[in-house]
Parts: C-alpha cells; structure tokens; sequence
C-alpha cells in the first residue's frame, strides 16, 4: 500500500503507465440503432455508387453527338422511342437519331451518353426538338462516380452521425459493427447513505453519487450498472468489489474513503489481484482521499465521499478513460479565457481546481466566480458551477482580475458562451 | 393547394402561424433513466438538505462557550461522552464540559453547536485537551441550510445532466416527470428506393434518407418511428401517412416530391384534413421541392429525396420544431467566422445554403471551401461538409475572401475548430 500523496501529474503517469485504455470489444448492431456508437471496423463498399449511370435531371437520353449544332431557332430533331422509368432497367436502346424520355434518378438506357434537360427541348407527338447541344455524359452521373466497389468509405474509429449513417446506407448495410460500450459498475459506500424512495431515519442522507456518476458515464458513452449501497464492512466490500469486477470492465465507488486506518476499500482492493492499488491519496483539491487500484487489468476508482468532489475527479481522471475505451477519439477540453472576480486561494502544496459559475461582465468578456462546493457538503452549489480554473501547486493564489482558462464541464453552457463571443 | 414558390422567411413565418411547437405530454421515469431528459415540473424539497445538523470534519462536537480561550499553550480539558456514529441519531447528550467524538457526516449530538476539528485536539484517556477555540456552529453544516423544505430546487423545463440528477437524488425522489420524447415518423418514397440488406436490382438504390433522418432525430431527442419505403401512388400513400399521423406526432416524408403534376404527397395530404398542405415549394436552394403540412395539428414535412437536401432542409426547418417539442428551450446555433475560398454563388432569387468544409488556414483563421452537394446526387460529399453559409436572395455571390458566417451542423467539428481558437 503506498503511503504517500502523489500529485495530479504522478496519479496520471502511473495510471498511464498501468493501464491503456482501449474498446473492450465489438458487436454488430442494426443501423437503426447506431446513431451515436462508433464504428469498429473500416467499410468498403461492396457496390458502386451510384450502382448505374443514373439521369441527374428530366429531360431526354440522347446521343450526345446528335444534338451538335442544336439552338434556340435551328432545333434538333429525334424521333421518341420510349420512356425511362425510374427504379426500373431500361429495355430500350437509344440509337442515332433517337431519344428517351427519362426522369431525374432513371438509369440512362443502353445507347444514350447523356441527357438533354426537359427546358431545352419541345415535343410534337414522337419526335423531340433539341434546342441546345449537350456534351458527352452532360447530366449523367456515372455508376462508381461517388463510391466505387472495393473503396473504403469509412475508418474505425468514426463516430457515427446522421452523415455517415446516410452513407453506410448507400452501400446497403442492414447491420455493422461498433465498439462495445464500455460497462461501468458503480456503488456508494457508508451507513448513513440510504436508497431513493425509502424511509429517511436520523442520520441518513439519500444516495447521491451513484446517480450523478451513472448519468456522468452515460454523457461519456458508457453503460452504467448501479450497484447500489454497499456498507463499508470487510467481507460485504469483497463481495461487492468481486461482482463489480466480474459484470464491469471499470468499477467506481464513492465515499467510505478517507486516508486513515478506517480504510476498507483499499485494503480489499489490494487482495483481489494484481497490482491492486496504485494510488492511494492525491495532493488535489477537492478529492484529496481519491484512490485508483487496478486489478487485473481492470481500474477501479474510489472517489470522495462529497457528489461536487466525486464529479470533478470522476472529470479529470474517469472520463477521459471512458471516453478512450468507448473507442471515440480523445476529446479536446472545452475552455474559454475568463477574467477572476476575486482571488482564487489554493490549498497549500495541492493543486487546487477551483469551480466556478461563467458569467458575462460588462465589456462583453466572461467573468469567473468562485462557487464554493468543497467544504459545506453542499449539493445545490454545485449546479451553478460551469466549470473550473486550476490553481497550481507552486502558486499560492489567482490574483483578482487575471485572465485564467477555465475548462467548463457543461457542454450546454459552453455553447451559450460561445454563441455570443468573447471578448477576452 | 399553393401555386406559388415561397421564400425561406414566408415558409417560416406560415409554419410558425400554423403550429406552435409544444411537448406533447409528460411521463415519470425512474431517475436512473431521466438522464438527458427535460424536467416537466418545477420539483420542490420534501425535506430539509442536510435533513440534519452535520459535521463537516472529523473531531469533536462541544459546546463553543467551553473552548473560549483554548491555545496551544493553554488547552481547555473536556470529558469524554461517547462516540457520535455516521448513519445514527446520537443517543447521547453533550453537557457544558464534555465532548463527543464524531466525524464527517455524523449528526451534531443535543446538547452540542460546535465541532473542533481533531488537529487541535489531544486524547487522554476520557480527557480530551483543546488546543482551540472555536466560534458557535464552527465545522457545522446546519438542517436546510443547503436546501430548505418546501423550496423550489428546479424548474421546468430543465435538462437533467449529471448534477442535476444528483440534486434530485438529494431529495429522495426517485421517480420524475419528464416531457415525452415527440415521435416522429419517416418514410421514403420512390419506385427506386429498396430496404437495406435487399437485393439490389437493376434501377434501384438503397434507402438513404430514412436511416439519415431517423439518427438526426435522434439527435434532437426525438423517438423516431421507421416506416420504411412507401410506393408513390395514392391509395398506399394514403393508407401510409393516415398510420404516421396516428402514430406519431410529426410526419417527415422524403423522395416522391418535385414540384409538378405528379405530386402524390400534397395531393393526398389535402385530403387528409386541415389546413392540410401550407407551404409547396420554396425559393431555396437546394431544397426547393419541399412540402410543409398540418393535418390537423400534426406536421407533415416532405423533404426533396436527394440526401443532403433532405438533410439539410430538416437542419433548417424541422430540427428548431423537433427540439421545442421536447420541451428544451431553442438552442443558439452553432457559428463560426470563416473566410471563403472562392467565390458563392447563389441559385437566383432563391437563398442558397452553400455547404462548406472548413480548414485551418495558414494565419490561424478558418477557411470555408464549398462542397458541391447538391446536383450531383452524391452521398460521400455530404460527409465531408461541416456546415453552410447562406447567400441571400438579394446576393448574386459572395466574393472569395470575405469573412462569413458558417452554420456548424457537426456539434464535434465545432468543439475542434474552437478548441483551437479563431481568428478572425
């Protein structure tokens, strides 16, 4: 068991260094239910597309050489010789000095190379004035033009939007294959935490963490599996810990964590496999008790007790592995430049994240107010945190009125932001 | 039915007279299934939060009065009554010269306002000495200091994230009401048009639009219903949308419309109630051929076939009623500056939505690059559009070079470009 705090960086290193994160495998899945998922395989396409030389316009299938000299007063004449449907192989064949009438989408018939728009052209009974000349494959778009058979279309890992459902479409694909979501158990500890909707004794607060954490591994992509209460007891932790990482390929427990002798969850994290824990405290603020164990390749995160301090670390430290293991490229933070309202005060020798509430100052640019969610215990705070600034463990402080970068964790909030500019 | 071709504005201003968007009901979902979901009633406290005194730190509940004049040098003697357990209502009483051992989260024992945080304190036997003083109510989070009984913690229509599902868990609460997802039916129409994992016969193509339009409903937060293909002849049209109206509460159609006299979908649409069809054919760019209708109080919208039309038209038209029906206030668009690569034309007299790709350019600013989407009929293309940019009615082009506004309508290309910062 290590016995010392590690810094922010030293807790990233040595996760980094124990865990690479990545899918936790594949399933196909019908393209109906793909939004969102990200693809597992690179798609070629097994036809091309369009699958025909196909009319891009209404008009009529020509020779194109027949129309050469065709204008307004010196019209061109073609005897008709049928219709194109659209959805249909054409039987027809167009030879010199004939044309078919064909629709926008129509195969182009055996014969025709291209096709004269119905504007340039006047029909008497079967025959056809052309009053404009066309080129050759004028308004026609060649079979294989956009796709062609064998081209790979799309490249693992895309993430799948209406676009590129559009286009697996095209090619006729009923099922294709995503990365797994990663499943995530999570559970809170400690016997003053009770379930939603039972009896609230003295002393008994309502379960918090594992809802706002659930809803944190959904917005990432995860699969949550709740878990529950689970009393901070030797032989009920071990248990709960072994069904956690026998369903779940990540595991995060809150509360039930304080750096001191009373500590269960690391002394039972550390008997259920190899390496077991690899971080045991952290000089952070808030989530200084955060623990990170890693049991056979598995990580299991044991955040602070307080849902504002749970949510941050499950930030900065989960999130970004989730985000890895749904398959998704890692995401660049969402930030702004913002102007301190006050002095942001760091805990001595901790790197201090200090939430705060983004608002629109005066000139135009953002002003960021501290929101005190740390200490209190206090859950209605927390809603009117945007985001945070990072004090450093060598500063002391943020003077008042600085230019800090501010990574907001509401996705919502930061498009509001940016919608209406920023000055700073 | 309507003869005339209208403008972007008229369409709106028509729509907008017609229908008033609205959530079509509510539900209650268990809160480990609200999130993303839009809150449908204010919610108010049934309790005190904390529903109890509690201690902040892990030390000693006192009377304040008994720790004046405690320092280091002088320590104040208390005795020992007992133990304060988390999860518990204490049985014991604090009287003038005792202590109670108690930690982070436990309820402030009677008798006792104060904690003295262990640090300051030094154990002998059932003596405690207090190195300390502190004020009244020192290191106590008092009953209903976070949130009071009876008051309003959130009001509709808020989006439940993370933070807000750990507020309503504070509460207790574990079921609330959400608006319902509005459900929206798509269909494809065209005698060319074939179900995916068919096979594809000469002619034909396979459903794009309704796979495409169905994720982008989705991505509104929306419940699309999937219709599948229907025939462009009247009776099967009118059997198939009578069952999307009354499945669902918003109808997209697409394919089968071209402004002409071989419209089955306005014809039938008329037929179906009132006012029945309200905009045929707008002076739009790519888009003219859509239909927008209300069949009694439901809207019809029939997007042109060409994918990125139809999915461009639903961006601009359908995506703003889709999302007030889900109870979400309206979203800012999504903007950046860009600078253009070449010359915009416009189609003339209508707006024309010029689709772009966007790139970094060599000074740091976002170049915008048309990418040709419309005539062509290709699929891959739309891929590699992020957004457009609009030349007005009364425009003839936009000159190369010149700063314009880009509507993103790739939430992730958006965070990428503004991660990296803009110049211009």
């Amino acid at each position: 068991m290590f016995k010392r705090l590690v810094s922010v960086d030293e807790a990233r290193k040595i996760l980094e260094q124990n865990f690479a994160p990545k899918p936790v495998g594949t399933e196909d899945v019908l393209l109906s239910d793909a939004y969102n998922r990200v693809l597992a395989t690179d798609v070629i396409s097994p036809l091309d597309i369009p699958p025909f030389n196909r009319s891009t316009v209404d008009g009529y299938a020509v020779n194109a050489d027949d129309t050469f000299g065709a204008e307004e007063a010196r019209p061109v004449s073609l005897r008709l010789t049928g219709q194109v449907r659209v959805g249909e192989s054409p039987r027809l064949r167009v030879k010199k000095g004939t044309a078919a009438e064909i629709v926008t989408g129509a195969p182009i018939p055996e014969g025709a190379d291209s096709v004269v728009m119905i504007e340039y052209t006047e029909r008497k009974e079967n025959t056809i004035l052309v009053r404009q000349s066309v080129a050759l494959s004028e308004n026609v778009m060649k079979a294989g033009s956009d796709i062609r058979k064998g081209e790979t279309i799309l490249k693992k890992p895309t993430l799948l939007g209406p676009y590129e459902i559009g286009v697996l479409s095209a090619i006729g694909l009923a099922r294709v294959s995503v990365y797994k979501r990663p499943r995530v158990a999570v559970f809170s500890t400690g016997a003053e935490v009770v379930e939603l909707g039972k009896p609230l004794k003295g002393g008994k607060i309502f379960d918090i963490n594992s809802h706002a954490l659930s809803a944190a591994i959904a917005e990432c992509g995860g699969q949550p599996i709740s878990m529950g209460i689970v009393q901070d007891e030797k032989d009920m932790m071990t248990r709960a810990l072994r069904k956690a990482l026998f369903d779940a390929d990540v595991v995060i427990t809150s509360g039930g964590v304080s750096v001191g002798p009373t500590d269960i969850i690391p002394k039972v994290l550390d008997t259920l496999g190899k390496p077991g824990v690899i971080v045991y405290g952290m000089a952070i603020k808030p989530g200084k008790p955060t623990t990170i164990a890693l049991v056979k390749d598995k990580p299991v995160f044991s955040l602070p007790g307080h849902p504002a301090s749970a949510l941050l670390i499950f930030h900065l430290f989960v999130r970004p592995i989730l985000i890895r293991m749904t398959g998704k490229r890692p995401e660049p933070p969402l930030t702004v430049k913002a102007m301190t309202s006050t002095r942001f005060f760091s805990a001595r020798g901790r790197r201090t994240y200090v939430t705060v509430a983004l608002n629109r100052g005066k000139e135009g640019n953002i002003i960021a107010s501290p929101v005190p969610v740390g200490l209190s215990g206090a859950i209605t705070t927390m809603m009117k945190a945007h985001g945070f600034a990072t004090v450093h463990e060598s500063q002391q402080f943020i003077e008042k009125d600085q230019v800090v970068e501010v990574e907001i964790f509401r996705p919502d909030i930061y498009h509001l932001l940016m919608s209406r500019g920023n000055n700073l």
